[in-house]
C-alpha cells in the first residue's frame, strides 16, 4: 500500500513535469513570433521528442499502477492522468506548428503588428497553467471556472482569421504570411482546447468521485 | 471471469459502434462536399453529439472494467480502447469541422474541381477503418502498414494548400472559398493523423505485450 502511494506520486510527478514542458513549449513558440527568434523556434521542434518519451513513460507507469490499484477512485485518477498526458503530447505538437510557421515567417521582412495573437496565447497558457493546478490540487470549482474561456479564445481566434483574411483581400502579397499567422492562431485555440479537455477531465473526476461516494453509482 | 469476459466484449463491441459513426461521419462530410448537400453536412454536426456521449459511455464502461482485470494484458487493452475512443471523438470534431465548411462553401456557385480532396478523404477513411481492423484482430503487422499512408497524406495536403494559396493569389475572389478547401483538407489530414495514433497504439499494444510475454519487462 504505501508502496502504491509513492507509486502514485512518482505518476502524478512525472505528469507535472511533462505539463511543465508543455507550457514552456507553447510560451517559447510565441515568444519565438514575437521576438522573430528563429533559434528559439528551432529548441521547440527538437523538444517535441521529450514530450513524445514522457507520454509513453506516464502510460507506462500509468499500466503497471492500474495493476496494483486498490480502488476505484485510484482507476479514476490514473486513467484521467494518462488521458491528460495525451492532451500534453498534444499540445506539444501545436507548439511546433507554431514554431515551424514562425521560421517561415522569420525568412522575410518584419511583420506587422498583430496583436491578438499574443493576446490568445496568454489566456490559452493561462488555461493550461490552471486546469494543471486544478488537477494536482483537485480543485474542480477552479476547473469549471476554465471551460467558459475557451469560448473567448474561440471569437478571438475567429476575429484574427477574419482580419487576416480580410488582410489578403486588400493586400495579396501578404499571403503567406497571413496564412502562417492564421495556422499559429488555430493552434493557439487548439491548446485552449487541450487545456480544456484536461479541466473538464478535473471535473468529471470531481463529479464521479462524488457520485460515487454518495452511493448514487452503486451495482 | 467468465463475468468479466462478456463484459470486455461489450466494451469492444461498442468501441466498434464508435468506430463505425466516426467513419460515416466523416465519410458523409466528404459527400456533403462533393454532392453539395448541406442537409447531409448538417446531419453530420447533429450526430457529433453522439460521439461525445459515446465517449463517455466507454470511459465508463472502461474504468469498471480496470477495477476488475485479472490480467497486465487486459489492462493493457483496456487503456489502450479507451485512448482510441478519444481518437474517434476527435475524429467526429474534424468531421463537424468539415460539414461547417461545406455549408459555408454551399452557399456559393459551383465550385471548380478540388480532386485532391476526395482522394485524400479516401485514403484517410482506408487508414481509420484498417486501423480499427487492425485493433480488432489484434494484427500489429498490418497495423505497422497503415503508418507510412501518413506521410502520404501530408504530401496530399501539403500539395493542395499550396494550390489553393496559388489561386488566391491568381483570383482574390476565390478567397473565401479557398480558405474554406484549405480547411477541409487540413481536416482530413488530422483524421489520418488519429487514425495513425490508433495504428501506433495497436503496435505498442502488441510489442509491449511481446516484450511481456518474453520476461523483459519482469520486475
Amino acid at each position: 500500500m504505501e508502496h502504491f502511494e509513492r507509486d502514485l506520486a512518482a505518476f502524478k510527478r512525472k505528469l507535472l513535469l511533462m505539463a511543465g514542458h508543455a507550457e514552456n513549449s507553447v510560451a517559447r513558440a510565441v515568444q519565438a513570433l514575437v521576438e522573430r527568434n528563429s533559434q528559439r523556434a528551432a529548441q521547440v521542434e527538437e523538444e517535441d521528442a521529450v514530450l513524445d518519451r514522457l507520454e509513453i513513460e506516464i502510460d507506462e507507469m500509468g499500466i503497471q499502477l492500474l495493476a496494483k490499484a486498490p480502488l476505484a477512485s485510484n482507476l479514476r485518477l490514473i486513467t484521467a492522468g494518462m488521458k491528460i498526458s495525451h492532451d500534453l503530447e498534444r499540445i506539444g505538437d501545436e507548439a511546433t506548428t507554431i514554431a515551424r510557421r514562425v521560421l517561415d515567417l522569420n525568412q522575410n521582412l518584419p511583420a506587422s503588428s498583430f496583436h491578438e495573437i499574443p493576446q490568445i496565447a496568454e489566456i490559452a497558457i493561462g488555461m493550461l497553467r490552471e486546469s494543471l493546478d486544478a488537477f494536482v490540487n483537485r480543485n474542480s470549482s477552479k476547473a469549471r471556472q476554465i471551460i467558459p474561456r475557451d469560448k473567448q479564445v474561440d471569437a478571438l481566434n475567429k476575429q484574427v482569421q477574419r482580419e487576416l483574411a480580410q488582410s489578403i483581400a486588400e493586400n495579396p502579397e501578404s499571403l503567406t504570411r497571413s496564412l502562417n499567422l492564421m495556422t499559429i492562431s488555430k493552434a493557439l485555440e487548439r491548446v485552449a482546447d487541450h487545456a480544456t479537455n484536461i479541466a473538464e477531465d478535473v471535473v468529471y473526476l470531481d463529479e464521479a468521485l462524488d457520485i460515487r461516494h454518495s452511493g448514487k453509482l452503486a451495482g
